[in-house]
């Protein structure tokens, strides 16, 4: 039996996907319209304000191609904060043509596999704080997608020594670290709350490098050998002073 | 051939979970709702006194995401009941907005595998009657999984020998315990009822507690080469007395 | 090659879901409901007719959970009566509400697997006819669950001599035995029918025994090795004389 | 590196399946249904006069169980041609009632393993017309299901010797003349057009005929070594003088 | 650890399939309709000159099947224009008759292990020009499909050497070199974008060519050993003079 991994936890975290129904907003009459989004930006502002009280964090994008129109990733304190967005956002008028969607329900993960953070007191660290309770980047692209680690006989994961899951994860950062300014991610762990394993939430300012820091990886060895993939979303960031523009008719 | 498991069987169990049609019910009247809502709490009343004459047991929670908005969790003597309480869901005036969505059949389930209750007369222990007829504990946070052991070559569990899955299941019980005030379990049996072949149930004050026993459990032997997981789902405990809050607009 | 299975085949079968539109039935008028229910049950009558005459046999069953309301079973002569019997429910009144949902396609079927039998001319034997043409024993609870033979290198269910394939079904068929008088069988085929290879229905008088049974079984080496199982379905029988309450607001 | 197949290619083909209204037709006045079934009727003869043409085959199927509720399938020279029947049946008034369902595109296909044929100049001869541009056998039943062949590291249809291909459909052909005059089978090409690799469309006089040369050749060992199969969908043929009864309420 | 594979990236890509909701289509006035077709047909001359100006390139094609009525294919420079192109036509008119359906997005990829290009300053070549940011050939028919290359134990694209991928991509390249004039090919690149890894478009005057080519390419070794498919597409090109008929009832 393998030695578990010790995690360090953060916010809890949704990414709550929903699909626009234009097809009913264009029947509603332009007050109502104008109603549902000034209750919307007075919703964004609320969650602003939590925001820059570092009492959680969100974005908010506008996604590519069909799987949906819009992905919120809101990051809090508890799941019982996360419930409470997602029924106000329905609550909500402008709700009524959010269509809920996909979702994913972590929690920020941070692991001691790093042999360069051993030995520290990483409670204490003002970096760790910031990795367990981040403040999304309000960069111009976000890609999500969730995964697992292979329980294959000639390859499980859980089953390997811990020195060698270190040594697979070390490898796995050094190429993280070529898309350093280009790429953040933040990892969230998903085992006992969804499907998958992990959720990864990557942000950048030119979506080619999503494709450019997956692609690399996917010839790292921990990848090839242990990596399952569910599916990728990506989006442009929405910035409240847009949403006026985006539910124009 | 393997020799089968010795179960003992307690109450019959739905998850049945629901999406609420909030579009709907905002175009309902204010009197409507107030109908529909007391008629729903008179429901949840008549549930408790069920509960109260040990006969049943319940408790309904709020979906984290959006895989759901509702999960009920019924347990019953009978699949008769099971049926009549979702039929009589669907007859109240709330059920037109409670869209039945992905359910769960299964039986409380206690196998024979723990040496430590050998030799016991099990069925006279009214620790045995707990844990067959179990009253849902209304802590913060549920969450529910079904899983399957694995029928593959070189990893069958259905094809080793009982000690072995004897000592496998009490490693992984160990480690269970270890979660002893914070996390209780209630393991019911699908085989022949639903997809898969267990139903796990958890409870916790914190939903973190989720995330640390499925991942530790993760490592055990027995998950490591013959579990296979199916959907998560997360939510947070809804007592009655929150009800009128819940679907106030 | 081996050798191919001989079979003797009977009556043709749909088991047909359905999810009941609560919601539409209850915008309905009592007078539309009764003439619904009216029309309804003198289909059932009209069904009755053709059991009574031993040209066909059918159940109607109250699904528990959500996976539908509904379970038809029909069985006969024809697949030209199973396609008229579903228009005919379609183009009833109570049909509109009657949503379909899965289905599955299949015909009686036994094979020459049981050496007890061989040797004997089959066809005459009234034992026989009664397993080919079977009228559906009306027990409080049915469980329907399609499945398929592997077919991997390692196992080849269709690869392996007909003296293996006779002696796993037959030992297979030395735990059904256990569950005479408690749990009834109607093995159905459905290669170049429907998804799997067959169906299979149980009924009993107490669902705990489709638990049991299956569970047992799934230590048999026939199905440790080779056996795929689809989607459960369980059912409680609902007789001509509950319609009107099961319908009743 | 194996030596590629091949093919002589006829006629496009679509099986369309589609989900008839039934809740709406019968909303519609009686006026409105006998339009659209006229309509409809002199779609099909003006499909049949292309038929008689040689210029294209069709035959629509009542569809057993609740996957669909007609399975039309058309041939025509081009894709062109089965794109604007597709747009003419839903832009007639009985489409606003025939849901789109499950579709399958592929191109009739015959393939130069069968050494009997070899060494013969095929295109001049009219029996490899009548198998290229085949008129529908208009027989009580079909049968449709897509397969592919393995690509596994022991099993890689795609790998092996042509010889060894040719030797296995040989005798995968020997069991299928069994069924003479019993069954006859369409084997059309998807690699390229459809999620499959070919589709294989049954048609016999007795549905059980289906399940009899589908289990037989399950013995074959092309099929037990190198098959994979998709969904069967199984119909009744509707002649077009059954057609006003098929819609009347 | 293998040597990761150096791209060169072009236009970002969405291939966007629509259902046409052709009972609500009938619905309309026609005057609402003619409105709807004029607004649409602005839109492509816009996306037009777009592409005269060689900012952006997109073709429209009709779905044969029921998978899709229209697939849309868009490149852009940016992903920000391909959600915005989404959206102008979501805001249509005839957007509220363009059902959203499956879509892929992914950015046009060249990769640099094709020997016979080593060595030259690629960036500056117009040749290169041409295929990262193409020009859609309006060619009578396109197909669609996502691949993935495997990531077995026997069988890891992503861990073998270099050279034996770029020997194995060469000899692909020749079996395509076969199909120069009747099929054109446009690799566009999907990891970290979407669900698989890469999207291949093809064109061809005569469909029948797609089967024709990715026939003989799956006996290729790197299709045999490491390719994974996803859903397959057809349509048939639709030029801006053909709209007004295709939506004429």
């Amino acid at each position: 039996m393998a030695e578990a991994v010790v995690t360090m936890d953060g916010w809890s975290v949704v990414h709550d996907t929903r699909t626009f129904d234009w097809a009913s907003w264009k029947l509603t009459s332009e007050e109502v319209r104008n109603t549902a989004i000034k209750e919307f930006k007075e919703l964004m502002k609320k969650w602003e304000a939590v925001e820059e009280e570092k009492l959680g964090s969100q974005s908010l994008y506008k996604v590519v191609g069909n799987k949906a129109d819009f992905m919120f990733i809101f990051l809090r304190p508890t799941m019982d904060e996360l419930e409470e967005i997602k029924r106000e956002i329905n609550k909500s008028k402008l709700g009524d043509y959010l269509i809920p969607d996909y979702s994913y329900v972590s929690i920020v993960e941070m692991t001691m596999h790093n042999p360069m953070n051993e030995g520290k007191d990483r409670k204490l660290s003002p970096q760790v704080e910031a990795r367990l309770y981040p403040i999304l980047p309000k960069w111009e692209h976000a890609c999500f997608y969730p995964m697992a680690r292979r329980r294959w006989e000639e390859a499980n994961w859980f089953a390997i020594e811990k020195e060698e899951r270190t040594r697979l994860l070390y490898e796995h950062g050094m190429t993280g670290r070529k898309y350093a300014g280009k790429v953040k991610e933040i990892i969230t762990g998903s085992i006992g709350l969804d499907n998958w394993e992990w959720g990864v939430t990557l942000f950048a300012h030119d979506a080619l490098e999503f494709k450019k820091i997956v692609y690399e990886m996917r010839f790292d060895e921990v990848t090839t050998k242990y990596a399952e993939f569910g599916d990728f979303i990506v989006g442009n960031y929405l910035p409240a002073e847009d949403v006026d523009a985006y539910f124009a008719l």
